[in-house]
């Protein structure tokens, strides 16, 4: 007899989940539903919605070949039932869903052989006063962006407030200000933006990144409640340090799995809030299988349960479990946190830990910073690339990675190939032979995803003392120290003027001769383009006595994004 | 005692050797000898400069930091020795090094401790009379690169006959037809460009591009000889089919490695032709190491013993060499081949082996191709990415990926990746699950390396029987058979016109209501625009009993690069 399929939640993993099962079983009776009357959606497109770069919100629920992905798509091309509009809440013993229209109240009964439960993740209203106000928009889903979009496209919106320093965070605010040139404030609670993906070196290029196309950035900033404001539609965001007038407000203060249908029936939920799930992603419930943002996965890094709501991870994992429900075996062991977001001009990307979750996950992490032209330096359209490598000091293994930079693809490309280094528990020296293709216009013969694990390999060995951009900002502001700048005369003499004595200079090719007139009398911080030369004159001062240096990692170029104004 | 260590050969290993030795040994005595005047060049460079990306020559040997890398930066600033125009012989028994000056013809003596060869690899002259003519040229260094480069500046070049369909050959061809408007002819003697490189697949995908950009191609050609033109300076090039007039010839039929002098100091050769190291990069004699393009390598999908010139091994083995000299121990295991190349605006990547490679080596090899947005579809700028990737049918074990596509960059995040995986002998199910960054401007939620896997995967289980465009252009012209076109009929009509009864029109969404009028005497080729529903339709028409189908991977999309005429 035919399988009885019922899938709930048809955005991402449901509709795949279905339409792969379909093909695997062409006898099955497949039925999806969903409580909203849009589905199967791009939702990680919706800020580009709103930005301009999509013009139609039809472009999101489209195939590529332009089908809208609606209820009769589903049934007459995919061969699957859909029924949207509905509440579902599951009846465990008797294998059944009881459905609810939400138009018309009426019930009715599914059985099923196998559930799934694909119920995804929702935006999170914080706790504080005035979250719930009119004007005060979640962009989770297309309604939300719908009513943003006619709002602004109405000219109702001259200036905004987005809160939450997260992807979806600095999403929006791109959107907001790039096409529609609204005055945004991003308000972040942590002291950097994307406090959960990044550590600080590479979180400061991106927040560079934002002022540089104006965005206000407000970090380490609470919300303490919103009001309506004075004028007729404005309302007022009052923060631990001010009151800023605002026409809206964006929350994107991150997201929670969808997990209330799941409790209700006695599913287990795992320490994070997601759906507890086995590597088949199967329940508790051995008839029940869930995915996508609603279940929490296990971190193959830090070894520690974990949500991460991706449409990527959605439907990969759909894939497994049609593989599963039509009788074979596949598996889903978890993830390494890969990630990107474009902000600007700027491509970010991230794998694996960084350098504060390595630390509390109880590895003793140490980390490269480099920057470097992402194509052959000679060859015309080089980027700089801003690549941060993460490893356990001991093991030698590598926790994370981070980069940025203006070719965003190319960010990606070496921070995809550490991530499957992560998946597979390699070490610091495969990244110092990692293999990538090398041609002029795309890589650099030893190429800076090579010089990041080169770097650390230096580090580990005690050969390279460094010190990061951030930190060298601070600890120039008030220690005693001086800088020994090994560029031309040309880079360094506004440094000179600017700092006077703490700025000296001896261009590098004279180092050799001239190192007799260091002073040694107070701390050395050495500085060059990008950090190689420094390195290179720390391990040579070494040599000659004067050992109280550190050298700045990616050297000014890292500075420069650190703190344009220094 | 300080260490003696001589380099010889400094162009690409050589000086990284040179380099990090000294950071590591700061007492060692390091020469760097070379034969020629031009040294620590980036030899990868030549065809841009060539063509104009790069205008001046001194880039290609400037560093990031724009110093120039001659005798006088290798010794004040990295504190080595080099001597330029002289040549060596090796006296092992003695542990010296006899050195001639090429200019004056005097001779000295070198003791050293520890030896390098990085003599590299030079172009070959291929033994068809004429090959040393004048006007026949190699562009295996600075030299040539000026010379030719000279002579298109006079505007003595109206025509160019490149030989050889390499990289380099397709480099060099670009180069001249893209500034420069020269009428450009490439000559290759296998069927197909980058012969070593691709599958028929890809390479197909460059060949359109190549001619796209008026470049004529001349494939499965030899060469019978070159000859002096009857104009003064013209010359004519005899091939099996025809004679061409041309002002200059373009030899890129390949580099060999430098071995002559390790051979005549009794050094042992591989079966590549190559030097021959263990993993610590040593030759038979334990005092002398060996690295770049003139040893032989380890392919570790093959397990055979390979040539790979490429300046990012060099320097990736340069690195091991100097760690392994200063006491150190660090290993270079080999190499998946992995490769990229641009062609006027394609990238062209690969790793690990073609199918015919695959085949040669033993395996029984299986491959999927596929065509996809490199982003997000709904994202204003993708550009189609062409994947084909290959495993062994038993063991699942993935042995090779190429791929092309506009964004380069994107390309090479796909094929690096997967390259990690074939250094750590994955499977296909790896490939599924990969788990690389997305964000809709980068990536797809399920993206074109996880389909590539996917329909592999399908492939593998019987499920998904197809047929590659470049086949499906030979068995559609020659046998009797169908097309079942199930794009709208807006894209099929022209090809129905075309083809009459023999192209079939049933759109995807009639598939499951006007199924019985396919007719079944004939085999059915699907088509579709990408492939991802013509597998579908043969799913589902699998389940109504028409199943002498085979569906055209990568589809119509990969029709119009592979014959964009058909």
């Amino acid at each position: 007899m035919a399988k009885k399929i019922v899938i709930i939640g048809a955005v991402a993993l449901g509709p795949k989940v279905a339409c792969r099962l379909r093909r695997l079983d062409p006898e099955a009776q497949i039925t999806l539903i969903d409580r909203d009357d849009l589905i199967s959606y791009g939702g990680c497109g919706i800020p580009y919605y709103v930005g301009g770069d999509v013009n139609d919100l039809e472009d999101l629920y489209k195939t590529t070949s332009h089908a809208l992905r609606d209820e009769t798509f589903f049934r007459e091309i995919k061969g699957v039932e859909v029924m949207t509009c509905v509440e579902a809440a599951i009846d465990r013993k008797n294998n059944q869903v009881l459905i609810r229209d939400l138009n018309n109240g009426k019930t009715r009964l599914l059985d099923y052989d196998k559930l799934v439960l694909a119920t995804g993740s929702r935006a999170i209203r914080p706790p504080f006063p005035g979250a719930n106000l009119p004007g005060v928009l979640t962009v989770s889903n297309l309604h939300d962006a719908e009513q943003l979009k006619r709002m602004m496209t109405q000219g109702k919106i001259g200036t905004a407030v987005v809160i939450g320093g997260g992807a979806i965070g600095l999403e929006i605010s791109e959107a907001l200000t790039d096409l529609w040139g609204i005055e945004t404030t991003l308000i972040e609670m942590e002291d950097q933006v994307l406090p959960t993906l990044l550590g600080k070196c590479i979180a400061r290029t991106v927040a560079t990144e934002l002022q540089r196309n104006g965005v206000k950035l407000m970090l380490a900033q609470r919300v303490k409640k919103i009001s309506a404001g004075e004028q007729a539609e404005g309302l007022e965001v009052h923060t631990t340090s001010t009151t800023l007038q605002t026409d809206v407000v964006i929350l994107a203060a991150g997201v929670a799995p969808n997990t209330d249908l799941a409790a209700q029936a006695g599913i287990a939920l795992g320490r994070s809030g997601g759906i507890l799930v086995d590597r088949r992603l199967r329940t508790n419930d051995p008839d029940i299988y869930a995915g996508g943002d609603c279940i929490e996965l296990r971190n193959l890094v830090s070894g520690e349960n974990t949500l991460m709501a991706l449409g990527s991870l959605a439907n990969r994992q759909g894939r497994v479990i049609a593989t599963n429900l039509s009788g074979g075996s596949s598996h889903f062991t978890g993830t390494v946190g890969t990630f990107c977001v474009k902000v600007f001009d700027l491509g970010v990307c991230k794998a694996g830990l960084t350098y504060r979750q390595a630390k509390e996950t109880g590895y003793d992490p140490v980390y490269s910073v480099v920057a470097q032209p992402d194509h052959a330096h000679f060859y015309p359209n080089a980027e700089f690339i801003y690549v941060s490598l993460v490893a356990d000091r001991k093991s030698r293994k590598i926790l994370g990675i981070e980069a940025a930079g203006k070719h965003g693809d190319g960010v990606k490309a070496r921070v995809d190939t550490v991530a499957v280094m992560l998946k597979n528990g390699l070490d610091v020296d495969e990244v110092c032979c990692l293999e990538t293709g090398y041609a002029p216009p795309f890589a650099s013969a030893m190429d800076v995803v090579n010089n990041a694990g080169n770097s650390l390999d230096n580090i580990l060995a005690g050969m390279n003392r460094p010190i990061d951009a951030a930190d060298f900002l601070v600890e120039f502001s008030r220690q005693s120290c001086r800088v020994l700048d090994i560029r031309g005369e040309r880079e360094a003499s506004p440094f000179m003027e600017k700092f006077g004595s703490r700025w000296l200079n001896v261009p590098q090719k004279e180092l050799r001769t001239r190192y007799r007139e260091i002073p040694v009398d107070e701390p050395l911080f050495i500085i060059c383009d990008t950090g190689a030369r420094s390195y290179e004159a720390q391990v040579f001062l070494n040599t000659r006595g004067i050992t109280d240096t550190l050298h700045i990692q990616g050297g000014y170029a890292m500075i420069k994004v650190t703190d344009p104004e220094f």
